[in-house]
Formats: structure tokens, C-alpha cells, sequence
């Protein structure tokens, strides 16, 4: 199986990378060639380098799209996107990668198919953002699509376009809606949503973290191994059976910060918790009081996808994933 | 105040150009100057000669959409599409002038603003396209848009953009989501929903009408003169009220054919129904049986859009507007 993977130096794009590496076999048959693609140029892991082509691209530029595609590739993930906060400050920049480059993809395959038939399946990272608020206590699987920001506006119309591409038989194409990803590896960083990662990841090696909101709220989560599990369980479902409604919730947790520090103190005692620091943010508290804090993803849930029960358990996968299983505190 | 019909040919844009004539100031101040455009030139009522320019326009084509804000209009109508058979049939079109097209007009409406302020009211006629089977008994307004043709989604795509630009202020945009527009005047025509109008409007005049679906559809209508009442409304509607979901499906009115044929008999008698024929369809049914047949538009209710309580007063409207009155059966 030949794999396209655009995003492929981002946190996602990279440890779908480390479980191919681990599993040939996952996405459904070996996988025999793999072209990872971001606007800086990825790595293969080095069980993959020998099949591996790595290419800095910009997926915006003329000519990406068809290049990318003039492979045939039987499986692409589009992971790529211009991050929310961006996309919202620069109105070009957001419009022309995520729309645009994203159409271009779609397009391109539907021009090589009019050479010679052919029909790749099409997994396409989308995200919460595609709701606004106002909310019901728990979004079902029919909410309508909303968004309050450029970014969500761009992922709404990929899936829209997906679905009628995959409706007329361009490809075979799912359109898979993170929840928020917990706990985030790395630095700290600036994203409205980094506290909800910062405030575990930071005191389990024993230092500081920054609250900036109240211990009341809200919100969904799914950990990175479980994101991953997303992308290749996506890979072999049968989408018949999806239907033409091709634009899935993903599961998982929905905790309030109160339930998160708790299953920290279980876990990392309250030598950890001592170290999140209350800091009230009244910017952040606004974008925040803005987004969904639970879902109903039936139907995500009745074909086999799955996230985590507990946040015990997103803590431990951190641990066990990022930490060498052990806590530095 | 100057106006920009765009579709200005169609029969939704020639009676709203008629409402116009009759009363000028129905938009919010009287209009000085009007733009109609289509596809191919249309022709403004008497009464408006003097302030009118009209051209044949292709919206899709390079710098047309430019030319026309060019004249920064007040007040900007979107009736323009490829209807839904054309944009299954013909990809490319559909997506050129649908998506493509409708888009420069908001691009060339923000580029505008960039040279000088300036932020139009922009005025969308969408479609109950926007929705896919299968629905619950009544759609309600947070329903999600699946659409199941190409047409549809270019129309949930333009709603999209349309929410985001005026939410960023680049104009203030609203999107009516119209019923089948019924009693649909002129000749019969090849539209799987036209029996639903062929039915009324030929019987009345003593001719034939093929009726191809059973009596038990039902369906969602208002007549062209409540389409007329949501254009000029939206134009003056304090939009701030509309809040940042800004696609509002239309009032109407859901009624079987068992029902439409009940209240043709109450005004035009038996003879009248004597002249429906029943042909059983299989293409025309299954197609019929994929559409939204009731709808809960509360918001636009509340909102102050009106349309038809019963379906006599429909046919009524009909024969006042379009048969000066008379029956001739």
C-alpha cells in the first residue's frame, strides 16, 4: 500500500508515524511506500527511512496538490492545517492553505481519476471547531456546524466538499473531528487550550504549571495515542457503512480541571498539584467559555472507534508514552 | 440606496424587482441606482428604466465579480445559480459557478473594503439543498446541513463563508434558506418538484397536469410573493438581532398532495381536479422521497419572515398575481 501522509512533522502526523513503524500492517495491508509531507521537512522513523520519500511542501502552491497525487497514492491523510489562532489573525494565509491547498488535493485526485480510474481513501483531520456556540450540555452526532472562527469555517467546508466527492465516488473519504488532545508532549505553548496539557505534563517532572481558569470547567478530551488510533482505525473501516454522512465526532472524556487534578493527585500525589499555580486569565476564561464541553458520538462509537474512560488513564499513557513510565516528581 | 440583483432574470428576482417598482423604498430608503445582472441581460420594469443598468454577466468568469462591487452597491442580492439537476449533471459548472463564483462576489465585496471602508448588506438565496436525508419529522433550525447533491453543498459552502466574513465585518450577510417556491409560474418543466406546481397552475387554466407521486407526499411550500416578503425583509432586518448563525431556513407551509388537491377543488371545483392525471414515477418518487417535507423555522418566525397559513390562500395568490384574477376552468 502506497501512503501520502501531509502533516507528517506535526504531533500527530509523527506518532501515527511511530505506530506504522511498529505495525506494517495497520493500515490494512503493508505499507510499501510512504510520502510524508509539511511545510518543514519531516522525518521517517528509521524502520521506515528505506520506503520513506520526505518532502518540505507547501500544500498552496500551484502544482503541490498535483504532485503529490501524480503517485497514486491508495491512502492519504491530510493532517496539515494553518492552527486556529493563525488562521484567525491572518485571513489570507488561513483561507488559502486550509481552503484552498485542502481543495487542491481534493481536486487533484479527481483529476487523476479522469486519466485512469482511481479511487485512494481520503482521511481528513478536522476538529471541534466546526461548533459554535451556543451549545447543548452534550452535542449529538446531528448539531448543526457553526463556527465562530475562520479555522472552523475552513474545516466545515473540506467535509462538506469531502463528503460530496466521496458521495460522487472521487474517493473514499472520512472526515475525523478531534476532541482536544491531552496530554499534549512538549513545551508549553501559547494556544488557548495549552493548560489543559500544561497543568498535567508540567508537575509530573516536577514543575510549575499555570492555571488560568477555574477548576469548574469543562471540557473533551482524547489522548494522543487514542488520536492515533482514530487515524488507522479510520483507515480500515468499511465506509459503506458510514454512509454518506462522512463527518464523524470522535469519542472521548469529558472532565471538569477539578477531575483532571484529582486523578493527577491519584496518580502523582499532592506534591504535583502543589505545583499548578492559580493565575485566573480573564481573556483565556472568555475563548474558553466559548468552546463544547461534551458529546454524544453514537455513531463514532457504534463502528469501533474508542477513546479513553478515565482521566486516570490519559495521565498513565502520558507516563508510559512520553515519561519511560517514570514521574519526576 | 444603490442595489445589485444578481439573477435578476430568474422569476424570484424579476418579482422582486416588480415589489421594487411598485413600492421604492421597501429595501429601507429608496433605491437610486440598480444593477441587474444574469447570465443573460435582464430587463428592469418600466418604472425603474431610468436608474437601471442591466448586463449579461457570467458571475465565474475572470474580474466579473470585481466590476460589479466595483460600483460599491449598499444593498447585494445572490439569486444567481446553476440549479440542482445542471450541477449534478455538470461538475465543473456547478463548482465554477456556484462555489467559485458566489465566492469572488464575498472576495471582491472584502477587497473593496481594503481599498475603502465599505460593508454591504449581502442577501443569499439558498436552499433546502443544504439538507440530506434522512430527516426527523420536522427540521428544526439546529438541524445539520448533509446535503446529498453537489448543489446543495455549494450552497452550504457559500452559507458557511457568508457567516464568517460578515462575523469578521466584512459585510453583513444573511442566508435564506427558501421553500419550493409553488404556484411556480410558467410552462411546466422538466424539475422533479415541478408536478407540485404543474398540478395547480394548469389545471386552473383548463389544461392537463401529470401527477407522478402518490397522494400521501408531502412537502414543504410558499408561494413566489412570500419569497418576495423574506428578499425585502432581510433587507431591512436589524441583522445584529440575527446573532452569528446567519442562515435562516424560510417559513412555509408542509402539506401532502392529497391536500393541495383538496383546496384546488374548493376554489376551481372538480373539474378542475378532473384534470390531474395520475403516471406513477419511480425516478420522480425516489427522487421526492430524499426531500425535507417539514420544517420548525422558529428563528426566522420570530425573526418576522412570514409565508402562507394554508394552501388555499397559496393557489388564491396565484390566481391574483398571475391570472389577474380569473379562473379559465
Amino acid at each position: 500500500m502506497r501512503v501520502l501522509i501531509i502533516g507528517a512533522a506535526g504531533m500527530v502526523g509523527r506518532k501515527l508515524l511511530d505506530k506504522i513503524a511498529l505495525e506494517p500492517a495497520i493500515l490494512g495491508s503493508e505499507v510499501t511506500a510512504l510520502t510524508l509531507v509539511d511545510v518543514i521537512e519531516p522525518t521517517a522513523p528509521a524502520a521506515l527511512a528505506s520506503i520513506a520519500t520526505c518532502k518540505a511542501l507547501d500544500l498552496s502552491t500551484s502544482g503541490a496538490a498535483d504532485e503529490l497525487i501524480a503517485d497514486r497514492p491508495d491512502m492519504i491523510y491530510n493532517l496539515a492545517a494553518v492552527v486556529s489562532g493563525e488562521a484567525e489573525a491572518d485571513f489570507d494565509k488561513g483561507y488559502r492553505v486550509n481552503l484552498d491547498g485542502g481543495r487542491a488535493l481534493l481536486d487533484a485526485i479527481r483529476a487523476e481519476g479522469l486519466k485512469e480510474p482511481y479511487r485512494p481513501r481520503f482521511i481528513f483531520a478536522s476538529s471541534v471547531a466546526v461548533f459554535g456556540a451556543p451549545f447543548p450540555e452534550k452535542i449529538g452526532d446531528e448539531f448543526f456546524t457553526t463556527p465562530l472562527t475562520s479555522y472552523g469555517t475552513q474545516k466545515a467546508i473540506i467535509e462538506l466538499l469531502i463528503a460530496d466527492y466521496s458521495r460522487r465516488g472521487i474517493f473514499d473519504g472520512i472526515s475525523i473531528r478531534l476532541p482536544t488532545i491531552c496530554v499534549r508532549p512538549g513545551k508549553p505553548n501559547a494556544a488557548a487550550s495549552g493548560f489543559f496539557s500544561n497543568i498535567i505534563r508540567e508537575p509530573l517532572v516536577g514543575l510549575e504549571a499555570v492555571l488560568p481558569v477555574d477548576e469548574s470547567v469543562r471540557h473533551w478530551f482524547a489522548s494522543p495515542r487514542a488520536a492515533v488510533g482514530f487515524f488507522t482505525h479510520a483507515a480500515t473501516l468499511d465506509l459503506e457503512q458510514v454512509g454518506p454522512r462522512r463527518s464523524l465526532m470522535m469519542p472521548g472524556l469529558s472532565v471538569t480541571v477539578a477531575e483532571q487534578i484529582a486523578a493527577l493527585e491519584k496518580i502523582a500525589g499532592p506534591k504535583a498539584v502543589a505545583l499548578i499555580r492559580n493565575e485566573p486569565d480573564h481573556v483565556i476564561k472568555e475563548i474558553v467559555d466559548g468552546w463544547s464541553r461534551d458529546f454524544a458520538p453514537k455513531r463514532a462509537i457504534a463502528l469501533g472507534f474508542t477513546a479513553e474512560s478515565d482521566f486516570e488513564e490519559i495521565i498513565r499513557i502520558h507516563i508510559e508514552d512520553e515519561l519511560d513510565g517514570k514521574i519526576g516528581v
